[in-house]
């Protein structure tokens, strides 16, 4: 039970099975800092192109196909004050007739975020908001593990690994159990968000570099084909894909194998607990792909909980 | 403000311009019955074929196509103890190769509805949940206005004017504002469930007739285009098309517009408020229109709200 | 056997149980016209507000569910010269982000429709096109029966009746097989182009009013749930619904079922068939319904065909 | 204008920037093999792991991001008359509601392809197609370069590279213009089909190994962003997506790039142009992007050619 303290050098903006930076046992924690979307650190200085540059990877000793990778948020919290993110709605979450209602202006805005206060604020440009106040809520936008078949995705968008999926559930105290697709898993993450909308459909949250500590833990031998996470309260999966409707049966049916597989329930006895308590919520709708959160209450499943 | 009392005596399964059934006044109430989803009533009698059979249309006079109809849930109560669901997950909302997966059983499922416990619970069949007790929570699934272009659209369905959206936030308390397409805008209600997880995924809530009581408004010369809404903490727009990204768009641009009428953002304002405040929910995504919902804390955008 | 002379007064721009303009038997021919998207008629006189005023409905005695309404287009000749089209891509058929980069002009361009010469030519306006002339092809865009579920849907759109499909296909010599939803199936027809690119992507074709001969048939007890059609070299099914994959899978599927049913192949057999000698076709992708077409060649069927 | 021969020993199911194969000169071109979508070579031995290796990758000199790849398909020709394809029709291309409708069977079905009668006939399993023959029209079904954003992307899927489009006019005579992303552009090629049904629905053609003949040309600061083409009659674009609907407008907005960058067509006059003049055709509808070509006569566009 190791903890580790690591200062990226270089950073990726695909995850494949590209040559670790650390290797790291199960049960290890890291403390590691995050760049936020577009390159930049906690200075303002840009040290990697963007979109979304991502710290890592990490090597998990035992990690194999077949096996899950379950990384716990211990800590997140971002590490300068200044956020930016980008201006108007992106084309295509809104009607493609009100597309040209749109202004499209060069550059960023800018907010100031201040983590005692727990607040990010509006600073530029000017607009109809005036003094525009909002609670942060960090996030991780981007992690995952190296992709399936062999690929190495780009950052800016998701799969089956994980990647770029943007849902606001991904906050210090969460765990996420990603599928194992290459040896050792090669663990990235970074795009920390100060706090963002569902769906992230500016293009972008309030960007921010950060500060992370996070544990992982190898679970052997137990295939899953999407993420999974859980927090105090749920358990959820992520399914990844457009349209949103695909993402949603991608999680829906990875919800499905997780009660067969860990809650002893067959297909039928799932369906009537699903179809009545689960709850969605909506991921990234700007990235090619798009993510699509399927929930249940823990209250509703643990009585079924296995082992 | 008059409170009528109206006892159904037939129930359309399509939302046009049908003759209506009672003429009131923009301020009355009606306190009247819905029966579910299959037709049946508070005693089990099956009294119209189904799906989806509706209450109304009630005449509200003043009401002109460019006008909202505004309608406020007072209150909404199951009037029976007996329920029903559909068996096993819809085969739309689960990956194609998982259909096979999920048993075809004929009938439905029998749950038990105690409002005075708050819970319904799984009668019938015996399955690996055992005894499973979920919380009520009260809701229209099925409720419009005469359709936009002079058609009508069967209660299976939704679009512009309402119809089968199936979300869990249209509940006793909560206030709809739909566009009006037709003279009297003509409304319709029914579909009641006692509970029901998002998206109605196996086809149905905890079906069941109910009394329900709502009072109507006419809101003159305020055009719209998708059903809007507020309860006690958000403002929502709702948007009913395939695939659910579309529906997104629809949801999201009519949330655009209502900041700009009513709220005096300009277009890259709102997106300022929108992109980092805003949340999706999901309704229906089993019909041939899925519905998605976008909703904004009252406590973001009441600063800005005219008049 | 008759032949009937036809000349509307009033048209229709929902496809519903409307009272039939004409009642016709099974083995009837109807000489009719049709007046133009936008309601104009042979003398350019708007005679309906638009969009697709269609002329009908005829109902045809013996037709019931469960049956088919087979059109055979004897003749189908634009009865003006003035053609009109509407201008730029639709904003819903290219990236959401190329929007910004087509003009939105007001009105309508001119085309001059010479059916001897077999052309129709852009006048107005000048382009860097230049003298601009496509030869003509005419189809009747929008034609069906009406709706199921005792829906009234508008011809802006298509549904399992048929309705707005702009599909190149449905020109003289073919024969369409629509099924039936309501007693004397009710056929309606109009919105004829002189011409069309697949998929209707300006929103609009070479517009203009027309003289139609048909003749109708009635199947009994032949259900089906899709449109099917007939011309010299293939038979081919129509799928209605967005997104367009999902009207690919109507299609198909209703493929599947016309292989079984009308010539004794098996699912699989079916399979072998359709996935080594379908083609598909694109009908309507601007309308919020889209039509996919699947074509199978007559030789190759017709080796199958029982009866 | 070398031509080389070149008898590969290894094959990639990864389109990214692998190390070459070999290097050759814009002009030159390359007599090659390709071995089946399963990885089976002309004598039937397995030299590779599914799914759809490909040969390569070329390394053509010159090649710069921002210039397109020319290859020219001079000859394709199945290399042994044993082809296979998947049975029954893929999930996603039926109704949800029908996937139980079809049965899953293990293996494949074969074929014996006889190029010199120009034939694919069904010969395993015994169905009630009988003696199930269809003429053959070889096609390459996987190809393209280097992936987008230094990603190396699964051969199993397409996107702005090419990939596994499995487009029926992919075949001898056609010529593609790939967009250039890598140095060297790094061209693949594999998964020929004897013939295929449009959009390979069954998940497969008529799969083969084949002998290639293909020619290079490096166009200089040309940019592009999707797969363009022609063949004797029509000039082309290939959009790759999910859902097709995106496909499409993929491929109309880079038709419209084309026709502003090589036609001296402004944005308003190549929609004229495009809207009444254009052909769509479905490419691959199985994988995980789908592909959608739209067309244009070379008769219509070939007066306003530049240069």
């Amino acid at each position: 039970m190791t903890t580790h303290h690591f200062t990226p050098e270089r950073y990726y903006r695909t995850m494949g099975a590209h040559p670790p930076v650390l290797t790291i046992a199960s049960g290890d924690s890291v403390v590691t800092t995050t760049i936020d979307a577009g390159g930049y650190d906690k200075d303002r200085q840009q040290v990697s192109p963007r979109p979304n540059p991502v710290t890592g990877p990490f090597y998990v000793e035992g990690a194999e196909p077949g096996d899950q990778l379950a990384v716990y948020i211990d800590s997140l919290r971002p590490n300068r004050t200044y956020g930016w993110a980008d201006h108007g709605l992106a084309d295509n979450v809104i009607d493609p007739s009100f597309v040209r209602a749109i202004p499209r202006l060069e550059g960023v805005s800018e907010w100031h975020v201040d983590m005692d206060a727990g607040t990010a604020t509006l600073v530029k440009p000017e607009t109809a908001l005036g003094n525009f106040s909002l609670p942060v809520r960090p996030m991780i936008g981007c992690f995952g593990v190296a992709a399936i078949r062999e690929q190495a995705i780009s950052t800016y968008t998701s799969a089956e690994h994980g990647g770029n999926m943007d849902y606001v559930g991904f906050g210090q105290g969460t765990t996420i159990y990603f599928p194992v697709f290459e040896p050792g898993a090669l663990f990235f993450l970074g795009d920390v968000h100060a706090l963002q909308g569902h769906g992230e459909i500016s293009g972008s949250g309030i960007e921010i570099s950060a500060d992370v500590t996070f544990t992982v833990q190898v679970i052997k031998n137990k295939p899953s084909r999407w993420p999974r996470g859980e927090d105090a309260n749920y358990i959820f999966t992520a399914g990844n894909a457009r349209p949103l409707d695909q993402a949603l049966q991608h999680a829906t049916t990875e919800m499905m194998r997780w009660l067969e597989q860990d809650y002893g329930l067959d297909a039928l006895s799932a369906s009537y607990l699903i179809s009545q308590a689960n709850e969605y919520e909506v991921g990234n709708v700007f990235d090619p792909a798009y993510t699509m959160i399927c929930k249940l209450p823990k209250r509703v499943v643990a009585p079924y909980k296995r082992g």
